[in-house]
């Protein structure tokens, strides 16, 4: 059985296990620091569809087929799938499912999606649900660029805070089969709104809340920073980096070099001029899936932090005066 | 421990129980024939927020604390938050749980959304996460109206097969402490798509779904409609409804009196002049727990089959040419 640590955190000790994991990115992202490490780099922005919405999609659909086939899986081999991503009414991971005959739970996490989905895939497993579950998210610079912000044709300037959405999709598959990379905690977040209003600032809004979680498992499950080999958050950004740090230290966790951030490893922010870096579902994905998990199996990592934010505003909230709300799930994965 | 059954359905037994629940509903849906099994009924249309969607936010807030006030529960015992609405990026959810410190999975199911926060609320219940877990969700005909048709002020005619959004907010809190309603089964839906492409006929892209999800559960379980009191499909409508009818007989499957429909059931539909009925997430929220859960509590009823249903497009999506995607969930409710 599962054990409940503290008030966030759930330990599943060995039972629950990394089956598989696979990814897509595009191009922009196929020329950053991590081009290596990535399944499929598609240049084309389109990936041979009509529109944004359906490429990213297909992206969704790629992914889990790279995770299924490295497992040596069928997708009818699925018990269920997790999935959400940043568009409106999640249509990207609804529309990638039709018919599959596979039981969906959508999600919406924002930029969180990617541990929240692998979380609700180790509870159904844990729950006897599952034998396999697959944890899924995406996000794309031009279908999230025109919903969110500006058409793309504008070429508005960006603030320096400014995030770029990372155009990529990941897929995970956990389930109760052992093999040398483990899920062996969750914790699952609460939504903290610090006031921000600055939806070109994302980092800043998502900050707390990822201290608030890192704190309590922390307090839940009695270890510090110094007892990972890696803790990573997706995707503060620079900005969102650097308050995430100061405010862990107050707090008396000094992250050191042991802390990292999805966001600042995906691009070469210098030489790619994306301001404060990564962001979108697809970017803490892509790094965990090409990233971290490669490094798990070979044994160069052995436990890591993985700490997907969300901001969870949309642009009525906005235009309403709103500020931004933001949540952060936490994953503890271990290696052999 | 919970045992799966077939394919899509989790068996809980006894474990997992219904402690409480409550709703918040408009004027419209006060006027109806269910007007008497409403815990608040709003007039204010904005309930003196200053925009329709910040109402709904605070419909979830209200609904949330009436199911906790008479589960005698106070918002820090619950360890999870499951919700999920029909606006962009879900903010009726995330903007009402903000700073309360609870947990937050945040889920997208459309109108399917009240049995899927109560099947993850339960099913963090099953794996030890939670010792109470509660299952939100809403939606409101001014908010949604204007998202996903057009500006009210416009006031469009509306086709024969069109249903209402209905302006009302669910909360459902799960936990193992015993109680009279037990969460005896759950069944996952997948996303079936019928090609359906008319946005004003979501009752015939969802009522493929909630067969496939029905019969599935049939074949899972080796139970029949007669083994029921009563089955709810929660809102196919008027149109829905029928193909429902139709295709689970073809399947083998004769509803008899036994089933209804939740957008049929809030409205009266010639007095109300609702066209095909109601829906959106609060309707089979509002008629589940105002309707459903106290007979059940009552005895009146012992054993129901609940099965919300949702249609998975965005206007973008439709925009595209894009079909209806649509999911069912279901949940057996038993009582003593």
């Amino acid at each position: 059985m599962a054990k409940k640590v503290g008030d966030r955190t759930l330990e599943f000790s060995e039972r629950i296990n990394v089956i598989s994991y696979g990814n897509v990115v595009g191009k922009f992202e196929g020329e950053g620091p991590l081009k290596s490490c990535f399944d499929i780099i598609v240049n084309d922005e389109y990936f041979g569809e009509k529109t944004y919405e359906k490429a990213e999609t297909k992206m969704q659909q790629t992914a889990l087929n790279s995770a299924l086939q490295k497992g040596l899986l069928k997708i009818s081999d699925l018990n269920l799938i997790a999935s959400g991503d940043l568009l409106n009414q999640c249509i990207s991971s609804s529309y990638s499912v039709r018919d599959n005959d596979v039981p969906f739970i959508g999600l919406y996490g924002a930029c969180s999606t990617m541990a929240l989905s692998v979380i609700v895939a180790s509870m159904s497993v844990e729950c006897g649900y599952s034998q396999y579950a697959a944890g899924v998210t995406s996000s794309h610079f031009c279908s999230a660029e025109r919903q969110f912000r500006q058409p793309l044709e504008y070429g508005g300037q960006r603030t320096p805070s400014a995030q770029r959405t990372v155009t990529a999709s990941a897929a995970l598959i956990v389930g109760k089969k052992k093999t040398n990379i483990t899920v062996k905690r969750i914790a699952i977040g609460s939504v903290i709104d610090f006031l921000v209003t600055d939806a070109n600032n994302m980092g800043a809004a998502m900050a707390p809340a990822a201290v608030d979680t890192v704190v309590h498992y922390f307090n839940d499950t009695g270890t510090k920073p110094q007892d990972y080999d890696m803790i990573l958050s997706g995707d503060l950004g620079a900005v969102g980096a650097s308050i995430f740090r100061d405010m862990a230290a107050e707090k008396g966790y000094d992250m050191q070099n042991i802390y990292n951030d999805c966001g600042l490893m995906i691009f070469d922010n210098k030489k790619q001029d994306t301001h404060a870096g990564g962001s979108g579902c697809g970017c803490s994905g892509a790094v965990l899936t090409g990233y971290v998990l490669p490094r798990l199996a070979s044994g160069e990592l052995k436990n890591v932090l993985f700490m997907s934010t969300g901001a969870l505003m949309s642009t009525t909230a906005s235009q309403q005066g709103e500020s931004i709300p933001a949540v952060a799930h936490l994953i503890n994965f271990t290696g052999e």
